[in-house]
């Protein structure tokens, strides 16, 4: 390809709506382009990106038996009517009506369209294990679409479903699917790990998550360096922490003015945030407030939260809530007093069971309990593990510190047992000849997300950095001077060279300033640059820059290509 | 691929809800599945027919400078509603809002989209000519989706736009889209005509259909052997007939009780057919009604007449309708005694205005006039060429008869000028510092209709006959008896060998009777089908057999490969 003939609009400013730098540098190289919030246009060189993972999950895909095929995106209702989804997923679905008043929505994943497919066609275990997957557009009406291609509302998606006659099949199955996706995050030239992982919404449980290492991550991710545990913050489990029993002394009031954080009210107090107790306040999708206690130096796990109290969305209760129901603010409110009141779940993390004399709100302005006893002064309605995994707490697995990191989740895979063909009556006649309904995974892969991990992984102040295995391009080729014809005619010479040999070389035979030509490169970020300038001419030294570690390196004509492709394999 | 592991469901009966026989076809060989009317998933085998499509198509597209991209299928309002079409495309466009009440819709063709993308970022006529194309689902919500994916209601096109500076680059960009499109059929192993189109509603003027000839084609085609001419009969013009002037006789009544039909009239006054005007009511989607008038033998075509009128929609006028206006039912009305009458438009063919004495009805029940004469007791509103091209007609170019023939539309190129560019304001600046709308073309082509329409053309009482280039695969290598080891060996041998050797081939190791396992080889249509039996064992001697043809060929072990590859071309 050459640069002048290419559509890739190149900015030299950063669009100011672009918050992170995928989306900056995307919006800057020509990758993309905005149609409305959450959904962009792939330009040219982003979609070679895109196929070039596609192309690389399709081959792992196919590897372990699995078959592609193309299902609608347009879904009637029934179905989702059929698991009770359509009521369930609420306003992340993208709903229509055809002009007969039919009911569709655009598909968000397809379990219950592929479960239908399969239950149709899928008589006996003589059919089994089956696994198809697609590759297409997935739709989510996101309520506040942003990050780019990280949280879009239509994006890219690999899906492969996986069906099998009993769990031990399942197990297969996943185990085959766990291994083809780190053959592909690796192969795509990422920084990954493989974590445990919540299940969520979309039911089932067993599940892992493969997150790409990137400081802007949104999933906190723990692992421990002594044995091979990872999992999801929101997952990691922990045991209650023992304390030593004091005393217990009286309850009492104390007047704590503007004291209304964790650090001032210790200092207030002269105490640590351990001999506090925190109570976040959260509502249900039916109205029902939740009190969640964890102590004063640890945090509340909100997945753990949901799971635990069962139900399908929680958010934080707003000042008007608290007060009609506690008559106090957020920062006084407390558990003690509430043991009666039916309309109030208290959830305490184990570890403030084992508190003596702590001290919590009195769910009155400007006053706190203190030597609050738990137990003896309020009794929860659940005790469970609450707590929000942090760096050094105990590994789950074997005890040492953990360490943490943050991670963009890329593909995710599932166990789903039986919820979707139980459901939709997707059974099959066993060798018993007993009906049975077939054992379901689901599997995962965000194409267009990983392109933008990819960049969130792999860039630094000029732009991108891609890796090889999915750049658009190898090599770009830049003749220093476009109006020189012995240094147009060389480059030429290369860029024929390197395609011919299955380098994939874009010439940037445009009538720009050599500055232009090297910070599009850099922006655009191909692994290597070839400079043809005065020395490749007279010193038969043609300049090799690696676009990662900012190398450079000089070869003779009858040298470069080797090196080339040599490189091409590290990067 | 071994046939036990493919999801290819065949089916032994036709489902009742096919019309069509490449409908009928992909059920049965277990290529789609139907999710609701009009929207299919496509099964493992016919994606693998699909990619091939696509990439020839891509191929071809690149071949000439198109780059592909990919824009969003959801597609905000507010674009077309700049050019006008949200409002146009009524109930055929797919429509939705997000959560937060935004009109969006599922994008039927992309004009808006890409015209918007590109006047962003095209600034000057140095960034022209630009072809940008992509391949991906269409949304149109037919009123009636039938003939399985000949009329669907979500299927797969490609879209290719050129901008130019002006039209002499459209001309240009226009000629290798025709040359491209040539080529991808050609390479689809299809038969079909490039024939002069009508452009419709889509706009601008200058357009050519692809057409894959097949019996059951809902488009008539229009041909010269002597000249090159080629069009679809919607598009074929027409000079008038000129008839001998008669003596004009004066305008009288006949009763004419049950004759409703021009045969039946003929008869019952002994005269043909050519003696007659025929009367046709529409109404236009203002409500407005309009009489279309050709002569007693020939047709009217409707798209010159919506043309001609210049209404958006044309419909048949109901009996009602026409009742409430002429006060005579359907069968005896006519032209005469309308002159004055403003709400009714009266549109001639050329023909009828060069007849004399002629007979037509009198808008009174069971009553015609005879002796009409044109001009003198009828003027119409509009006197044109509104005749359906049939066989043996002049051709418009050289006169001699013409042949008709049915297709089925499978690309289409459009020149759009300006009319989205000027809409959009994407504009450019010329060499001669002028802002200048760019001057667009577009040019689709119709995926998975092409699957279809290959089947409506290659296939006979036992199933599909792919051609081989979009078949998906190429070979199915047949052990007669799936227990006999030496011949399951052998063919084993032999699927392994065609693959290594870059032909695609299937083994069907299925434990079934050879009966079925021939049978879905035949359904499903492989162009080869190498069956390993006795004679295979004994003889040295692998049976092939062509599909198409039927012929029964012997190779030996040594021999075979080669002759595979040399039929295979052919095929």
């Amino acid at each position: 390809m050459r640069f002048s003939q290419l559509f890739a609009p190149t900015l030299r400013e950063t669009p100011a709506e672009a918050e992170v730098v995928s989306h900056q540098l995307m919006l800057r190289a020509g990758l993309i382009r905005k149609a409305t919030g959450g959904i962009y246009s792939y330009l040219p060189l982003a979609l070679r990106v895109l196929k070039k993972i596609e192309k690389i999950v399709r081959e792992e895909m196919d590897a372990k038996g699995g078959q592609e095929l193309a299902m609608p995106i347009l879904q009637p209702a029934e179905m989702w009517q059929e698991t009770g989804r359509w009521s369930v997923y609420g306003e992340e679905m993208f709903r229509l009506q055809d002009r007969h008043d039919r009911k569709f929505c655009l598909g968000p994943t397809h379990e219950e369209m592929i479960t239908t497919l399969v239950r149709g066609d899928i008589r006996s275990y003589r059919q089994l294990p089956l696994m198809l997957y697609q590759i297409q557009n997935k739709y989510r009406d996101e309520i506040r679409p942003r990050f780019g291609l990280m949280r879009g509302r239509e994006f890219i998606m690999k899906d492969l479903y996986s069906f099998d006659r009993d769990e031990a099949g399942l197990d297969e199955s996943y185990n085959k699917m766990y291994d083809a996706y780190l053959r592909v995050f690796t192969r795509c030239g990422l920084t990954f790990r493989a974590v445990e992982a919540d299940s969520g919404a979309i039911g089932g449980s067993g599940s892992h998550e493969f997150m790409v290492i990137a400081e802007s991550g949104e999933a906190g991710i723990v692992y421990c360096e002594k044995c091979d545990y990872a999992a999801n913050d929101e997952k990691a489990e922990l045991h209650p922490i023992c304390l030593p029993r004091e005393e217990q002394l009286p309850l009492d009031e104390k007047t704590t003015p503007g004291m209304k954080t964790i650090v001032k009210l210790c200092q207030f107090l002269s105490i640590t945030p351990e001999k506090t107790i925190k109570t976040l306040a959260y509502r249900t999708d039916t109205g029902t407030l939740v009190l969640a206690l964890v102590r004063g130096d640890h945090e509340v796990n909100e997945i753990k939260l949901l799971n635990k109290v069962g139900c399908i969305q929680l958010d934080m209760a707003n000042e008007e809530a608290i007060t009609h129901a506690l008559g106090s603010q957020a920062g006084y409110i407390g558990p003690v007093g509430l043991d009666d009141n039916e309309n109030i779940i208290i959830v305490a993390d184990a570890t403030v069971m084992n508190m003596s004399n702590a001290v919590c709100g009195a769910n009155k302005p400007d006053t706190h309990y203190i030597n609050v006893n738990p137990g003896r002064d309020f009794k929860p309605s659940l005790v469970t593990d609450l707590r929000l995994i942090k760096e050094n707490d105990p590994c789950p697995h074997c005890g040492a510190p953990v360490k943490t990191a943050r991670g963009i989740e890329v593909g995710q895979v599932f166990k789903l047992f039986t919820k979707y063909s139980a459901a939709l009556q997707a059974t099959f006649i066993d060798i018993d000849s007993k009906e049975k309904p077939m054992v379901m995974g689901c599997y995962g892969i965000g194409v267009s997300r990983t392109m933008a991990a990819a960049i969130e992984q792999n860039y630094d102040q000029n732009g991108i950095i891609w890796p090889a295995p999915i750049a658009p391009y190898h090599v770009v080729v830049i003749p220093v001077s476009s109006k020189d014809e012995q240094q147009m005619a060389l480059a030429e010479k290369i860029y024929t060279e390197l395609n011919a040999n299955g380098i994939e070389a874009i010439l940037d035979d445009r009538n720009e300033r050599p500055g232009v030509k090297f910070k599009d490169a850099d922006l655009i970020g191909y692994p290597i640059k070839i400079t043809i300038g005065p020395k490749a001419i007279n010193e038969n030294l043609i300049e090799i820059k690696i676009r990662r570690t900012g190398e450079v390196l000089y070869f003779s004509q009858a040298e470069y290509l080797s090196n080339v492709k040599e490189l091409l394999i590290k990067l």
